[in-house]
């Protein structure tokens, strides 16, 4: 033990890939307001760097870069990703370089061959060639005030074949005045053993160098081996570990940052320093605000924080947890933000009823008492049955709350609505498409009557616009506020457009965004539920602030 | 190189839990016919041990040990999972012993407490009665003719406390007359090092004995590590490796053997002899009919055997993979019966659209002109303009390539179609909601009018009942097809409810599945194009069957 504590603590930098190699995901795209999101998630996380794009590659992660620079963030620093010039070009004369290194980043992260084989037969470039590219590009962007990671594509599978050139190639970065070198399993082909060997060859690489350079991995998991190659890099000296949320990324994905930074943190007796406490019970929080973003069909059984990470199903694992959470559970869910589930019986423990409070914050203002969480509780557990889900909809999870503790007044109750689309085709070219909606509505304490027509784009734009028609007249701050997102997930898939449906609404004023969801085995009347549920939360929050 | 041919190759036996750890995994329940033809699927792959089952827990195990002796297999040993006696009893006078050894299985496979704190902590026993009641309980299987596996439940925990009482009970196992002794990392919670030097000190136990007893490694992934540790083990001496298809199991799932059995024989230049080449280009056909057979959601990323673990997007990766497939890919596809896919997206150059071309086999006739190339890369652009994503829509892509050849005959066009949803407050309790669609068509090429209408769930739904009752009639083998999946996704978000939406339909019939896209301001919009995407690429595929 004493050894333990007498033993150095290192601390590993998370380079969060999401927005550039997770949007490479089948099925996956980030809007720009997506990837504005994100940042600010990941920022608060703790996360070290984001790379948000490939300024040359298309006009959103254009305007990213232009845009996020001028939002506030606490701990992370924003890089661009790019590639080492072209073959033969002079670096100030590669357009791809000259919009890397206008964009508004600090961070630039070069990619490069790392490998023999890459270079010659994919690039078609000499071994020379391949080593200016990399260090002039290195030195182009550096000159231009930019710091600079090179990351050493197909290094692993190079070091294998030729190790000492893909050291050259480090040597190359460094000398152009690269910061930190990652080395990269781009194929994700790579067995843990060798992964450790290379980057300790690495490390000895840059101790050579007067200044300090640091050691970075890229893992893949093709394998199935991205957490366990990241973790031998680290453990080999690497203190940069790149990934994503959830592991998203092409083919099967990045190493999954969530679980590497979980392993660090509460497996290594804090030999790693790896984001806050605080944060690792964040994960299970972080995890399910990158599915909900990306509309990915999370990973029951992802580690440490997948719906089913701490459920128990078997009976003899059951009475084990009952006399002892240890026997089979590695680690507490708690630590990371997860939840015990206990699958072959109702009885929820006292342990699961806190589990939950501290998820949702139930507690914030001091006026909870145990019977109040327990309602609570059993409120969500019933909602959650049904496919309501509050990690994305926290508006409508407050507006919960007032409810079971009577403290809620709506500001409208429906009579009815109905919305109707009706498509008629005039000739080859033109089709004549008409969407209304009405809706009946008792508003206010008095119940004064409003009923609305208006028109849409689409039965729910067509019944949001008769809403507010309605309701605008009487509550005039509705105008401050309107509908940033709107997302739909089909829970049961089996019956497909017959399934259960959760509409996710994202909604904005002035001040702030908040979230609201809805279910129903019906589109609209899932998305009216969410609907409604952002005009109240809108408006309750117009009380609060006037108290 | 000769070196690798010199070196001895091991054979490593695999031994599949999927029967019995996996249906711990949640939503996974076998019935008995699942059982048999499970067995017979793993057996044919050349699996060398299939768990059954629980022959005390369930009368359902107990039928299928019954019963199963009386299939042929031709590779696989059938394994009946019991437990140590209880503590304080005669392993003659213990219930679920005596119908263990009464099970028609050759082997048992027995599960002690190999952890001091187990042993004390959970079970309550002192650490003698423990070792008694091991070594009692093999010694009564052995003695009742059976062979016996022992699972030493908690291993690697155990050893880490306490390393020397975790080697006494294999000592104990042994003792009795275990032919095997396989180390539990039962909470999934131990890193690879430790499981490597752990296994490597059971090997030196177990050489110690007179008669060969062979070292087997059981892992859980709840660290990410599952398969990384079964491939430390086996670095270590282990030459048994417990897991399940795809991965199924309690909490984050077992070790899964389709991807350690793919690493062991593509990855350690022949060090490893496990299955047969045969059978390893059949381990995506495998996954695929475990996944059916759980009816879980198969795992797109799963490496070697998923949907997208060849997957390519990235325009750079596409490029790459054009030149030489060994630039983003780890392994063949073919060696794993797996394939290349090239995803059309945002991020795709015309090297994708020449590899999709030439995966749906466009150019079969040789008459894919770089003129009609450019025309699609064209047409794609602009559709993606508006919104349109291909890459999980392979069949309106191949709609849209015969559209612009002008190869593509529609089966149906349409004339109007409404749909509306109504929806009145009854009571607090009650809400009254009638949703109905009609459409017009004039269907096949004399033009036949047909008018329906249709009740629904939603929208959609009612849209999708009508267009069928339309069309059946007149192309029966719509019967065949039914929607899996359905997604929305609002693309401009800034607008919210007005922006444009996609929605992406996957559809299947008894042959194949296939993705169509569709994309509109108004969701019903997109739906229906969506739809009818998905139906004309059924009756194509109907006239191409015929011909």
């Amino acid at each position: 033990m004493m050894e333990e504590l007498t033993r150095e603590t290192t601390r590993i930098a998370l380079y969060d890939s999401t927005l550039r190699d997770g949007a490479q995901a089948e099925g996956v795209a980030f809007s720009l307001n997506d990837k504005f999101a994100a940042t600010i998630r990941l920022d608060e996380l703790g996360v070290d760097y984001v790379e948000g794009g490939y300024p040359a590659s298309n006009e959103k992660d254009k305007a990213y870069f232009e845009e996020i620079v001028r939002r506030p963030l606490k701990t992370t620093q924003i890089c661009a990703f790019g590639m080492t010039r072209r073959k033969g070009v002079r670096p100030e004369d590669d357009p791809g370089l000259a919009q890397l290194v206008a964009s508004s980043a600090k961070i630039v992260t070069i990619v490069g061959k790392g490998s023999h084989f890459q270079a010659r037969e994919v690039l078609g470039a000499t071994l020379e060639e391949n080593l200016a590219m990399i260090e002039e590009t290195v030195r182009f962007a550096v000159d231009s005030g930019k710091r600079v990671f090179f990351d050493a594509e197909h290094y692993f599978d190079g070091w294998s074949d030729d190790s000492a050139y893909s050291m050259e190639t480090l040597r190359a970065a460094i000398r152009g005045g690269a910061e930190a070198v990652v080395l990269c399993d781009t194929n994700g082909g790579t067995m843990s053993p060798m992964i450790g060997a290379a980057t300790h060859s690495a490390v000895e690489v840059v101790q050579k160098f007067e200044r300090p350079v640091v050691v970075g991995i890229h893992a893949h998991n093709d394998c199935g081996l991205a957490v366990a190659n990241s973790l031998a890099a680290v453990m080999s000296g690497a203190t940069m570990v790149q990934g994503t949320m959830n592991g998203l990324g092409e083919r099967c994905g990045n190493a999954d940052l969530l679980v590497v930074a979980a392993n660090l943190a509460l497996k290594f007796n804090d030999r790693y320093d790896v984001l806050t406490p605080a944060a690792i019970e964040r994960l299970a929080a972080a995890s399910r605000f990158f599915y909900d973003l990306t509309n990915v069909n999370p990973n029951a059984g992802q580690p440490y924080v997948g719906k089913s990470a701490f459920a128990h199903k078997g009976g003899m694992h059951v009475s084990g947890i009952n006399r002892n959470p240890a026997s089979y559970e590695h680690v507490p869910p708690e630590s990371v933000g997860n939840e015990r589930r206990i699958l072959v019986s109702e009885l929820s423990g006292k342990s699961n009823i806190l589990a939950c409070a501290k998820k949702y914050r139930l507690d914030e203002d001091g006026s909870l008492d145990s019977e109040t969480v327990e309602k609570i509780l059993d409120a969500i557990a019933e909602k959650e049955n049904q496919g309501y889900q509050y990690e994305a909809a926290d508006a409508s999870f407050r507006l919960l709350v007032k409810k079971i503790r009577g403290e809620f007044e709506p500001s409208f109750k429906r009579i009815n609505y109905q919305t109707s689309v009706a498509v008629t085709v005039i000739n080859e070219k033109y089709t004549d498409a008409k969407t209304v909606a009405t809706v009946k509505l008792s508003v206010g304490k008095r119940g004064e009557i409003r009923h609305e027509v208006a028109e849409g784009d689409g039965p729910v734009d067509a019944l949001n616009n008769a809403l507010r028609k309605a309701l605008e007249p009487i509550y005039p701050e509705l105008r401050e506020m309107k509908l940033v997102d709107y997302k739909v997930r089909v829970l049961n898939s089996d019956a497909a457009t017959a399934a259960t449906t959760r509409v996710i609404i994202e909604s904005r004023d002035g001040e702030e965004g908040w979230g609201t969801v809805g279910v129903s085995e019906n589109v609209v009347e899932a998305s009216w539920i969410a609907l409604c549920d952002s005009i109240e939360y809108k408006l309750s929050k117009a009380v609060r602030d006037v108290k």
